[in-house]
């Protein structure tokens, strides 16, 4: 298959799940008993929860699109380790529904569902390494890696499953804090790139 | 119509149903008087017919691509075809929310809601059945199939719609067994490719 | 705008609107005090408006790329026209679920419900036809029409539009009456086309 | 990343947020001891707030598109911009159910509600005009913005800007009189055009 309509599927999975993720934030209409303003003050897990989920996907999307355009081409191993990639991004609506409406009571209900969000991320993140590291040992990269950038390269999704992975362990000590981590990798992810080919340069057209 | 738009379209339908999959994940609130582990847990039915879809809307994506990319051009029999097969894939959000809500409870209606499912699948697989015979038919394919590969397709067709026909019969005794059928046959397609264009080489650039 | 772009959206917004019609057809889950069968029975009007929607925005999806593929570019008054258009279409699956919910209780309810069902149809009717009599008055065809494609267009349209409006006075008299006239509306337009570029011959390359 | 798949996947989410704000407009089914008629006139606000929210999505994805495909290349920190932009997007189904369902009930939360929905508005707005100027500052437009057209494109984000923060603190007085401005802030922006490429010639073909 070529790249660019597994590319098209999969942006057309980022976008509809992303904006689902939006779908977490409703408050009850009037007749609830509560003001609006502490409804909406009430519901700061859902707007926690969202930035974390609409970062991570938007990230995963970036890095997903910077790994394909360096893919030569699609086998049916890539076509499904890319489906179970979209696997979890689809279940991220839910993980992040399901932490938004626990964190707010206390006990180990809140950290379950902390647990269960960022197990869903490492979901995602183990299958995006897979990619990553089937599209290197089968030489199915456009422009190879060097031997330092694949390091740097493995690095870098050690350090996104160990994040995930400590997140679900203090999910069990402090749900808040597990989900303040799995921002900070998102916010790593922001600032350290997928090695691949060089990216265009500004003033120059790109390719 | 080209192929290229149709195809843009069917996979707009196709990630917008495969994501809207998971809006049946979803577990109630709390408040319900049990613990989020029991809730969790209490949901497996969920999480099963969540894969068999998911796996299956995958599959027949891939498999629609593969078929596509041989075809030389759209009539209007193609197209109005292609609608028939999109129109059971939008049912499967509904078919895999009834089969997880109602597995759980013993008995007739669990049995229903399983044959249920299958129906829609069965009637997803024939749509795509007339797509590929009516594609040979009028020799719309841009590499003629052999009359061993043509064989060989009707097999894996007929494995497919003999095994949803098998599952809606298997609904009436055992649900769970009925669904772990249809599992089977996702597995089934994971392995087996619909005949077409020979596959990009590993290694060269796909075209 | 290039009217690849413009057909893109249009495309994602009729892929989104089409797979939502599906969500109209969830059946209450276990506990409702009915067996599934009788659910699934008593939910006739949700398919019956299901199938008359799918099929509706299937063919002003197909009619609007045949459109489309004819026009030079696409100027803000176009571009309008056509968020107008996706307006209606958009609010389709509200008129769906409406319609469903309210065609089993008998009297004024149900008859305004299908009447609400039948402007946005209406609705949608008019923003097509406004698309297509712009593209012909301001020449935007890239091949001209002949004055009898263009008199044979306009009275497909006449009959679109005649059809939708007299399904709103039947509304008030049968509202099933008035949703048949609309599913007859549907089959008419599979087999009456818009008049544009000859269409792809069989057996030769789609351009 | 070529301004391509960034512009399809900024697609896929304007079209999945412009479509799923029809979710709002449904009424509650036979039951309620209301007649529809009275139902869908209660549910004015959501038309109002649907028409608006659906004008100002179709707005922001003219201008976005105009934007783009001046655009040479896009680098990692317009990506974000453009994260940040979708960001607030995907809000808008929220924003507008919350003004929907308060705009009904008099006082404080009616003016609340209206004060979020401005707000969402504002920050998409701040957001666009971002991506605006950080592409003028960096060179990165193919054709050169002319001073006076910098000047006008600034005049033209001070007025969108200041018409939404005016419409934040009218939302506190009148909540129907807020919206109302922020309808008229759409419909200038219908009759303005963002400064860019010259548009396509009618009666030529569009590149």
């Amino acid at each position: 298959m070529e790249t660019a309509r597994c590319e098209a599927f999969s942006d057309g999975v980022f976008a509809v799940a992303i904006t689902l993720l939006a779908l977490n934030l409703s408050v009850p209409g009037p007749g609830s008993g509560h003001s609006l303003a502490y409804l909406l003050g009430h519901a700061w897990p859902s707007y926690l929860a969202y930035i974390i989920s609409f970062a991570t996907i938007g990230i995963i999307w970036v890095n997903h699109h910077t790994l394909f355009r360096n893919i030569l081409g699609i086998d049916r191993w890539l076509l499904f380790m890319n489906l179970l990639l979209l696997f979890f991004v689809v279940a991220i609506p839910f993980a992040t529904r399901t932490v938004a409406d626990y964190l707010r009571v206390a006990g180990p209900d809140a950290s379950l569902a902390a647990a269960v969000f960022q197990i869903v991320f490492e979901g995602m993140s183990i299958a995006f390494s897979l990619l990553f590291w089937y599209s290197i040992r089968c030489e199915q990269m456009i422009i190879k890696l060097t031997a330092a950038d694949a390091r740097r390269a493995f690095i870098r999704f050690a350090i996104g499953n160990a994040g995930y992975i400590t997140a679900i362990g203090i999910a069990f000590v402090s749900p808040v804090a597990s989900l303040v981590l799995s921002l900070l990798v998102a916010v790593y992810y922001v600032f350290e790139q997928t090695p691949s080919r060089p990216p265009a340069q500004p003033g120059a057209p790109a390719t």
